[in-house]
């Protein structure tokens, strides 16, 4: 039987995003159905009833949320590039960043971009985007995974992408060349990646969708 | 050469119970080193510099932070008794639990607790538990890992026996038998298995322990 794989989508999500690339990584086919979040699906209600957001995954009729728990699903079902490390440390220092940026800095940068730049909340959230710039000078490699991309990379598309998509939505400059050097190239080095600039939604449909989210449209 | 496991340690934290008692199921021999937290150790620091705390495993001379980072490294590098199930969408599951235990129902019942019973909070923290509840109906089996705990029960000791000692310190009794029947009796299996139980922190300390934290004392 030919795997069926389907996943519950809304292109303005990072944390679909993460999902999608990992597919496109590891070259799964897969149903792309995209929701309207104002009015969701019966499917996406009963695939997901904890949380009723998108990504969702589902696998030959196995629903799978949260994006991280479906990138690691992803990696451990189809071989081929690998997304973790192999090495039982070297994946826990992996997902151990995967959380910094989910539980730190996502939540920060939201804040700071919400908050007509209040100064307090933008420093703070450039002190978490701080910790992640020495780990980027520390490593000393392209990306978080070395050579090649790995789940840190794919937790951070949110900062590589978005970041300056809510930049441009708020006119807020979160992050600049000056401030975060191994950030904003590392940034570059991601997007312009292939398998990621091509799974990228456009750039100016995310900034309306962003000017009217953050209440600048 | 022989394992150096040390885990840097305090015992009113849940989270350290959580990487205590999976180094206990796999009968790993660590040295238990008691952090005194309003003056953490250089060592401490040193090894988790981004959060600053506890627990953090070393295993030789590699530190790891994140209690459930520290739970799926223990699983993978010492065998016997598994932690997480082998199937990956089994797995993908017990993390999608475990981190809804972290992302829902720990902070809505810690500021239940803290609340001095403000009954919106507590709802809140009920509708988390509510779901958790309809979890271990659903599912009919004795622990959320089934016959045996898995990595969801060991995240969920919070609920097993903090809970019940945030109820004696704090006043407040946000889980009862009668609103929450199936966790109260899982809670009770789960504390009296004889790994958990030879692992716990004697509850009187942690009373007095929690008395202060919530001002009670």
């Amino acid at each position: 039987m030919a795997d069926e794989v389907k996943l519950y989508a809304a292109a303005p999500s990072p944390y679909v995003f993460r999902a999608k690339l990992a597919l496109s990584i590891k070259g799964v086919k897969f149903e792309y159905i995209n929701e309207d979040l104002g009015n969701k699906s019966a499917e996406l209600l009963k695939y997901n009833p904890v949380h009723k957001k998108v990504p969702v995954l589902v696998h030959n009729g196995n629903a799978i949320s949260e994006s991280l728990v479906i990138v690691e699903y992803i990696d451990e079902v189809w071989k081929g590039v690998p997304i973790l490390p192999q090495d039982p440390y070297e994946k826990a220092i992996a997902r151990f960043w995967a959380k910094f940026i989910d539980d730190k800095c996502i939540p920060t940068a939201f804040k700071a971009f919400g908050s007509n730049g209040d100064e307090q909340v933008v420093t703070e959230a450039r002190e978490q985007l701080q910790i992640l710039e020495n780990e980027l000078k520390v490593k000393g490699t392209k990306f978080f995974g070395g050579d090649n991309i790995n789940l840190v990379d794919i937790a951070g598309s949110v900062i590589a992408y978005w970041v300056g998509i809510f930049q441009d939505a708020t006119g807020l400059e979160l992050i600049t060349k000056e401030k975060f050097p191994k950030i904003t190239v590392w940034a570059e080095d991601f997007v312009n990646l292939e398998v990621v600039n091509q799974a990228l939604p456009p750039r100016e449909d995310l900034v309306a969708f962003f000017k009217k989210m953050f209440g600048k449209a």
